[in-house]
């Protein structure tokens, strides 16, 4: 069950870049309000691991090429970051930029608008 | 819906530590036989995320003493690594030791044995 989803200028799968560093931009995470209290204690300028479940994905993948790039070698997906695997998880480090009652903005997160939130951590 | 499952010497919650590097034995992941090619490229050495499933965990704690340490302010739980949290998702960093078939032994993973293993990632 989801805890919130992503608020982002990404609509489309393939707008999103491949990692965050890649030119993703900022986006909000909306928090359902059953669990809001539980952000109490994050911070702006907080370093933070997003969990995200790439609703979109094939999860039927077990083999790919890396980056949908033919000259990579065929590779098992558990080695990779493929967004289309059995569990589509999608961890995101993020740095917290501002905080709103239910919503935290975030830096530079490589998920498109509407994709479901399942947690978030602190950076490890 | 589980990739595999953790087989450790830990065997009760309380027995496993907060975090792997806090004296946590090294592991099996056993994975199931229909997901097994996606281990392949994963070697010996390699650095990744182990994502389980904490399936002992309480699920309804929105708020906590950290580390059940009273002395520790009262804390949202996505401020927190605490198991119990809505999604009781684990992230456990590891070092590839071995390499078997379905199998694959992880250094210092703080997770009790039978917990359901979700996904493999390279580390971020």
């Amino acid at each position: 069950m989801p805890i919130g989803f992503v608020e982002s200028s990404i609509i489309l799968r393939e707008d999103a870049p491949s990692q965050g560093d890649e030119g993703a931009p900022d986006a909000w995470i909306i928090l359902n309000e059953h669990v809001t209290e539980g952000l109490e204690g994050i911070y702006v300028g907080q370093r933070l691991i997003i969990l995200t479940w790439f609703h979109q994905s094939k999860r039927n993948v077990l083999k790919l090429h890396p980056r949908w790039d033919k000259n990579n070698p065929l590779t098992g997906v558990f080695a990779t970051r493929s967004p289309d695997r059995p569990n589509p998880i999608g961890l995101h480090p993020a740095t917290v930029l501002e905080i709103q009652e239910n919503k935290i903005k975030v830096s530079s997160l490589e998920a498109i608008n509407g994709t479901p939130v399942i947690d978030i951590k602190p950076d490890l």
